[in-house]
């Protein structure tokens, strides 16, 4: 039970299943294995998000009992791993979040949307699955084709060995942390400001943190840092920046670090993080010369598309255990990406470019010129269907030809089977490309292989 | 805004979307265009499911208002095509719904589910998408490989002339049509026991109603109802019965007809339901003699999996209209498919047989019989990875060769690479098939072309 393999991913039915389990474990449970009472609502997401923690959206059950809607998939998996017992685990899960957040749906920000999580889990070496994530994030970007991006690294132990070795109190580490998340919108002069002023740094403090954060760089930067004589002097630190090396050493066998910043300003808000932390962000322009000239704009105009982050991650080694009644580890690291920020670029994009979406796979819309031939069409579309064919016909007893014709521009089919009394009579099929207008007939018996052959060559 | 094209189907973030634009409609809206204020939580779900009503999830916000989780897709899409003006639609749409109900885990009935729905929504000629739609489900069920099913269909309007034309008062129509909805898990003694104590009718309408439910057969049947003496006399019933000729006269096009039944005893309890209605049901035993046989088990023993019924669906021309703020109809026909139910009997099955579920596409793994071959390991993985082979390599520094073999033993793996010092003095790479144990050394710029051969013969 709870566990459903569905081909190449684990999908899991995980409020539900959670809550049966917890209330199995209530009664005693029938095989008496479930003896922990695991809460699997509001009391699961609290302490796990820092100050983020004011956008969970909180709602009441039936029984007045106070939910709320799971604010990302990390939680939620960590949970899973631990009630499932699973230590060892590779993944991708793509679901709805939600947040209380003020949307903005222009740059595709949504309180309700969909988050695509890559997640490995396991007691593995060092930044091997780290760079993998990296990896795969490069891969996406570069495929997707939206411009130039970069992916900043970071680690939460370089961070907080920075923090200590300039002053700032243990217990202020995470607040400092989320102002230090600011700098990517805000200038450091209000990051300081926030230090200062609301979060009680004297302005030393707050300064040497400012040269900290200004630094971005390379493998060279880490060996550098690992020199530093502040930084060097924290453990943690050194051991960030050791890993920090050891993970750019990898990302160039894996031939992605031109794309790779390390970047001391990411700081990323939520408090599970325990190692390495990453962000991908778009080039915030996306210019397109050639089609913005033949619209008539001069050349070098660019078009702003600011979406801000689309994919972020980390190591959080910790958080399974929060979940395990014994406090068993599972090492976890993952990436989250944000569905919607990046349809919302495509869309953009596709626009500027007056490129026009299909939005169906249909490659051949079954036609007829005459009347009553509805019959003899959904006899042809049956065989096509049949033979694995994306082939539609309208749901009419006697559309006109212009308007089969107008439906295939209008969604993009490229090809037509045209039916008349005489091709019935002779055993052949119409075939007419809706771009060039050009018409053969095709033998009925040959129909199939011949639509194969044409729309393996399609786009 | 709000809709969203994501290649061959549409998926909308309806609830928050809603959410959006009315607020922006209580605020006058930006361009003043949206003027029409739609309660998109509890109300939306209301008076839509009769008797089922009582599963509904309700839920409050923070401010204290009543929601509801979703029951099902039709109603959000509905909703969907009325606030956004769409007359025409064909999509499908993958996602979660909640059912306040007693959940039955071995036979796939969860509270929180998801469904698979399609939908056909326009102003059509009569049966043509109605047709369409059963050969989905003809399509998918014998593709999925579920062993024999049938679709039992049946009509809304023969249903009610029929309550009429044998006494049921007309506000009894619904709460009779959920009573003979409970005919496939209910003896016909018990059902009219409810129809006659409980909802009052008497005993001699509950007989005629218990003749016509007992009545299955093809378009034969509805020819015969056609001249039957009480059915003809309900122009409801007629309108029906000659609908249903004309559904069976294309589902011989579409060749489906060996597995669906007219059956009068079909209800289906929703509300929204204006015509044709239909449900599939998996035949309750599969039999696996072959394997069953291998295992001991002797020849014609069954193996019991009972799911009820995995599809169901039909016409509701009336609900766009009722999120309409004019009242605008759009006719709909659709099915919904419970995906838990399918995959609950696949595992079963798949249990049955012994079968192993391959829970990756890995195609190879990138091996090492010898030590500090890391980085020469994660080189050849990015070669791979970047000529669109699907590989994987331990997250291990020195993981030993039985380690990595036995992970693609475990995980189904096909294919193993292997390098060593002398594989790469020599320029060429190990390739091991795991089920035969065959090596054959390939050389290295050969490798990709010769996984591409051997992985596409693979199942």
């Amino acid at each position: 039970h709870g566990e459903h393999c569905r081909c190449e991913h684990v999908v899991y039915i995980d409020e539900e299943v959670a809550k049966l389990l917890q209330l199995k474990a209530q009664l005693g449970g029938e095989d008496g294995k479930h003896v922990f009472v695991l809460k699997t609502a509001k009391e699961t997401l609290t302490g796990k998000y820092g100050e983020d923690s004011k956008l969970i959206y909180d709602l009441k059950d039936q029984g007045g009992e106070l939910l709320s809607l799971r604010y990302d998939l990390t939680v939620p998996f960590a949970r899973y791993l631990a009630m499932n017992k699973i230590t060892n685990i590779k993944r991708y899960h793509i679901a709805k979040v939600y947040r209380r957040d003020n949307p903005a749906m222009t740059r595709g920000r949504y309180r309700e949307f969909y988050q695509c999580d890559f997640d490995i889990a396991g007691q593995y070496d060092p930044m091997i699955p780290d760079a993998e994530c990296l990896k795969i994030v490069y891969e996406i970007l570069s495929e997707l084709d939206l411009g130039d991006f970069r992916i900043k690294v970071n680690d939460r132990r370089i961070l907080d060995g920075m923090f200590a070795m300039c002053g700032v109190p243990d217990e202020k580490f995470r607040t400092i942390c989320s102002t230090v998340d600011k700098l990517d919108k805000a200038s450091w002069e209000d990051v300081k400001n926030e230090m200062v002023k609301e979060k009680g740094l004297s302005e030393g403090v707050a300064d040497q943190i400012g040269e900290y954060v200004s630094m971005q760089g390379g493998m060279d930067l880490a060996e550098r840092l690992l020199q530093d004589p502040k930084l060097s002097q924290s453990k943690q630190a050194c051991a960030g920046l050791a890993d920090m090396k050891q993970l750019f050493s990898y990302l160039q066998l894996f031939q992605v670090t031109d794309k790779v910043l390390f970047d001391l300003s990411l700081a990323r808000g939520l408090d599970y993080y325990t190692g390495v932390i990453y962000e991908a962000v778009l080039s915030q322009m996306i210019q397109a010369p050639v089609v913005a000239e033949q619209n008539g704009a001069l050349p070098g105009d660019e078009a702003s598309v600011s979406v801000g982050s689309v994919a972020g991650g980390g190591r959080y080694d910790g958080l399974v255990g929060m979940f395990d009644p014994k406090g068993k580890k599972v090492p976890c690291v993952g990436v989250s990406i944000g569905i919607e920020r990046i349809f919302s670029i495509m869309e953009q994009k596709a626009e500027l470019l007056a490129e026009k979406v299909r939005t169906t796979e249909t490659q051949v819309l079954v036609a007829s010129a005459q009347k009553n031939l509805l019959e003899e069409r959904l006899k042809l579309t049956t065989e096509l269907w049949n033979a694995g064919i994306k082939a539609e016909v309208l749901y009419k007893k006697n559309p006109k030809l212009l308007t089969q014709l107008q439906h295939c521009e209008e969604t993009g089919i490229p090809l037509v089977a045209i039916l008349g009394e005489q091709e019935l009579k002779d055993g052949v099929v119409k075939l007419r490309k809706v771009a060039s207008r050009e018409e053969v007939d095709v033998p009925r018996e040959e129909l199939v292989e011949e639509l194969k052959r044409r729309t393996s060559k399609l786009p």
